[in-house]
């Protein structure tokens, strides 16, 4: 058996692409054939990972940013030896397949993050790379290098040509990560064409105005070219961009170099000539045994991964408790006596009974949690002072060195995509603030975040007109409906430090969830709770003011609109009307409490009134078509925010009147009702 | 009288931003006070306007991309003559005054665009100055040059930081927009601090490779070595990026420098020292007559558009039709018979009940519409051939020259905030398409649209599951519903052809409202319709298929599940269930018919079963708790889209089942109601 040449290594990864996108009917051969020996440079000579273990905490991390090439990814896991079968490549893009349409976390060993949404993977690799870092600085000790790896990224056009390719790139070149090697597919060509017509960036240009390392014009089908500059590129202190031009879809006679080959099955004839053209004879999907064997990554990877736990032994016996630390961030475990702490603490701000805005009351949180949870990272884009993100303890990240506390810049995308990236490598966890507004800027990251089931947690501040001046650009309306939209997200809207700290105890103790924090600017009153319903509040929704006879109507409130809903029920009460206040600072918790428990806050059949400083629809689906909103369906206003919650009719006066006219409709005011 | 020397013109400007700040007690003074000089330069010495008529057509557009030094641009209007008085600026961030928090769009005479999130500005003025090159090609003769223009805008550090200033500078310089001239705030000053620990870019180097001209190291406070970058960036044929090198709060004797001056008022003391270091005696708010009189811009601009008049006029006489056309489109009118044409048309696609994707149902549209709408100008951020976005008289925009097609690249935010510029400049109706889960990237351009009561069309395709193995990546499943809870956005999801020419209609007429049309990438049948049920196509909701006798259940349905909704009614018709069918395509524009239009489609106390191939609780809007609705409130699957719609329970079996359990409900199929 002799040992096969890089072409045949790279044209056994063309050849499965080609045949599974066939298969499939769909799916993207031109990526996969066009950095075939790119990945063969990578892959096969310098990638230090165990196929038999994907969780081997000092792998080198991979990450497929043009993540449609999800075809290049499988066949590299399937030939290196993961447990990835042939049958798993044939059944590309099927329902309950292990080779989804895009790389899918979860889904296929050896996938580290979930990519396709272009960009965000560049930006993931940014976090991965400054986990490392991070990681590295705390962990490791004289001889004793535990945590030491690199960060590979694909990316293609579409990755550069996004915005958070900026973000994330410039923050890479500033924190100066030098163990990040991004490859770059230049093929010239995008969905609508020759990228010529849309993007005549000067990348290599670009990136050096960041602060990396350019390698610009690397033949891209020149394994030993490529293989030299990841060499280089290790040997440098910077983030390196190895600019790899090459030919999408090589291989493919008539289709290569056009975007022809992108998107969409090469057709028989096509594969029939390609593999002529290739000198590959062999079935669909089979690769024989010599090409396999050359492939197998399993015996160095078995060695590799050997050599570092006889090390870790070692440095457990020197470090117990470091090592002991290390396992548990890695397992994603809080400190045993957690929940414990919690509580205790939890009863201490119970007990103050402090008036205070509720980012305020997060950062007592943050402060209360930091000193447990060496794990935190936190940070915010640009608006430490304004999201109060800081505590005592923090330390900057820097060019070198450590830290835990990371200042984004004004790149709202990129810290929550770096943010999942700090979760995906294991052993940290982020948090991260901006105005609630700019969740928006942000958005398709937490998203990823959700469907990922990592769990990042976001602090967002600024969360109504109650920021007042600054007017409707920064005024949330539609945002907090909109993020308890999205599935998997945990969002807490809290109306007091006691909630507050609720809440950061749920956002700290999700393994599979994000979380956003929904917070004020203004100060909030401290609402008075008994211990039944200090331990209610976990469960998303409880009754915080009772009624004091038979129940004529639930109010129904979250964060700084309790104290309107709670003022609104004493004036009631002083009307004759029974009414109870429910606060429901998380509906994704309420949403999965028991049907007893729900129907004991919210009494089947009796009238229903929320009250949310925004838009009303969401709450449609407490209150039904009899109840009734108090919100905002329209933008906010510039002005001072008592005068901005009086000119929209968010007072405990208006809520009241409204309460009334809901007990006591006439025909006016049941436009909405059925 | 002398003539004021152009220390004192910039510390007017300083002296107004510093005192309204301190009035409104809060508010950013740092860059105003930084940027004055800048402002003296351009708005002095280059800007071409006329306070007195804001909307004089060939005005240069002035962006203040870093909003927040709002105080700039109103102490700048107010100075050079605009309707903006000594009093509208004492009631700087007060409810109802013209000087809000940010500048906003329709507030204040002479503010372009609304500003404030950073970056968006920017990508604004890249559509102002694209505007303005489409239109001189197309409009401008021999000697007569009807569209002139130049397009200039501040940004900042945070501007700059974001990801949209790539997307929209990459755009630029590939396009070659070489009237738009952007000064850029260079303090070293972000709210975090000093910079240079998170942005530490090389952005003179990086806008090179953006093709722009760079002049870098502009002193920021020389007054003519400004102007003479300006007068240099209006002599090249690129897109100019000036660097000025500030001192942000200069004048502010202990805070220039620092963050202290960014955003909040300097205090009494600082602001009498500032005076006495200024020597500006003056009272707050008084301007001294021969200062007001050197800053005067009324004269210069009544003669500058006169001049410009006299040469529409012989215009006109020329080209009268071109002229016609010229003010039609600025004035943001339809063609005269619009409405007819599109009615004959409407018919004739009733008439052919074609089945196809409603995204083709949308090329049609636009091939259909085009012809007699010379203003619109399409585009897609790269899926050009996925959006269907081209016609046959579509133009690709490139370096030089017209055109009606932009390829924005894989640029989603940029795309839309460049839209929304092509929409400010006025004379141009612009349209862009991407996949429904990437307009998640663009959201807040989206948001800024609706909140600046602008109407670009928004083409979002492959709107659900239904777009099969690309995978939950690519599947929407929460951004119909979230799109919908944004004020003053118009989503439209139609069924079948027929819809979605209304909706194109509806978009096209709507003059303050953008319009999100939400099309799907698999064919869909075609309904029938008598011509009462067309004509209630654009009251956004109407009954679709009738019930037979007595009226049992409402199903509600949209898109591509109005096949399931009609299949199930069916089979419920078979099984002695009398349903209706409403189409629901434009929630918005239903929620606006009256009362009994409302009620006569949703008869009050008719169960109702809504079905849509997303998040289920926006629809308890419409079915309330009584009803019930069959959705998705988990992630996609990666799979083929039949294999999908079974898999998540989407089936017209499924309804029917659903339907039964909600009229005879077994407690178990009751969770959610009341």
């Amino acid at each position: 058996m002799t040992t096969p040449d890089t072409d045949t290594l790279a044209n056994a990864l063309r050849a499965l692409a080609m045949d599974a996108v066939q298969q499939a009917g769909s799916g993207h051969p031109g990526m996969p054939m066009g950095m075939a020996e790119i990945a063969v440079a990578l892959w096969h000579r310098h990638l230090r990972h165990n196929p038999a273990n994907p969780d081997w905490p000092d792998r080198d991390r991979f990450v497929l940013s043009n993540g449609h090439g999800s075809m290049l990814l499988y066949a590299l896991l399937h030939l290196t030896g993961y447990d990835l079968s042939r049958d798993d490549l044939a059944a590309f893009r099927q329902l309950h397949s292990r080779t989804p349409g895009h790389p899918e976390l979860g889904y296929t060993p050896g996938v580290e993050t979930t990519t396709g949404p272009l960009g965000q993977g560049l930006a993931n690799a940014v976090g991965l790379a400054l986990a490392e870092r991070l990681l590295a600085e705390e962990f490791n000790r004289d001889g004793l290098p535990l945590v030491d790896h690199h960060t590979y990224a694909f990316v293609g056009d579409g990755c550069l040509m996004e915005g958070i390719s900026h973000e994330a790139a410039s923050l890479a070149g500033t924190l100066g990560l030098g163990k990040l090697i991004v490859l770059y597919d230049d093929n010239g060509i995008s969905i609508d064409g020759e990228v010529a017509g849309w993007f005549s960036d000067d990348t290599a240009g670009r990136f050096d105005a960041y602060g990396w390392q350019v390698i610009p014009a690397v033949d891209g089908h020149d394994v030993a070219a490529i293989d030299a500059a990841i060499a280089l590129a290790k040997d440098d202190d910077r983030p390196t961009l190895i600019a790899c031009r090459t030919l999408i879809g090589k291989g493919a006679p008539t289709k290569q170099g056009s975007a022809a080959s992108h998107g969409a099955p090469l057709g028989d004839a096509e594969i029939r000539a390609a593999r002529e053209a290739m000198n590959w004879p062999h079935a669909p999907f089979v690769i024989p045994d010599d090409v396999a064997e050359a492939w197998s990554a399993r015996k160095r990877g078995e060695r590799d991964e050997t050599a570092w736990r006889s090390m870790f032994t070692r440095y457990a016996e020197a470090h117990p408790e470091a090592a002991r630390d290390f396992e548990r961030r890695l397992a994603g475990e809080l400190p045993e006596d957690f929940a414990r702490q919690a509580q205790q603490r939890l009863e201490a701000v119970a007990e103050k009974g402090e008036k205070l805005a509720t980012r305020k009351a997060s950062q007592q949180a943050i402060q209360a949690f930091a000193a447990g949870l060496p794990e935190l990272v936190g940070g915010s884009a640009d608006l430490a002072g304004s999201n109060l993100t800081l505590w005592d303890q923090a330390r900057p990240v820097g060019r070198h060195g450590g830290g835990n506390y990371v200042h984004y810049g004004v790149r709202e995308f990129g810290m929550a995509a770096v943010m999942n990236g700090l979760c995906l490598h294991g052993g940290l966890r982020p948090f991260g603030g901006t105005f609630l507004m700019f969740s928006e800027y942000a958005r398709n990251a937490l998203r990823m975040a959700a469907l990922m089931k990592i769990n990042p947690i976001f602090v967002f501040t600024h969360d109504s007109i109650g920021l007042g001046e600054d007017g409707p650009t920064h005024q949330p309306v539609e945002q907090t409906a909109t993020l308890r939209l999205m599935p998997n997200m945990d969002v807490w809207r809290p109306c007091d430090a006691v909630e507050t700290r609720v809440a950061w105890q749920a956002a700290l103790e999700h393994t599979a969830t994000p979380t956003s924090l929904v917070l004020s600017r203004q100060a909030l009153a401290a609402q008075p709770r008994d211990a039944t319903q200090l331990a209610e509040i976990r469960r998303g929704g409880y009754v915080l003011a009772r009624e004091d006879g038979p129940l004529d109507l639930v109010l129904i409130a979250t964060g700084s609109e309790i104290q309107l809903a709670v003022e609104a029920r004493t004036r009631l009460a002083d009307e004759g009307v029974q009414a109870r206040v429910v606060s429901l600072p998380s509906t994704f918790a309420f949403d999965r409490q028991d049907r007893g428990y729900r129907d004991a806050v919210l009494p089947p059949g009796v009238p229903r009134l929320a009250v949310e400083a925004g838009v009303t629809d969401y709450w449609r689906k407490y209150v039904g078509l009899d109840g009734d909103v108090v919100g905002l369906d329209t933008f906010g206003e510039s002005g001072p925010a008592d005068a901005l919650y009086r000119h929209f009719g968010l007072t405990a006066e208006a809520v009241t009147a409204r309460a009334h006219q809901l007990l006591a409709p006439t025909p006016a005011s049941q436009e909405v009702s059925a």
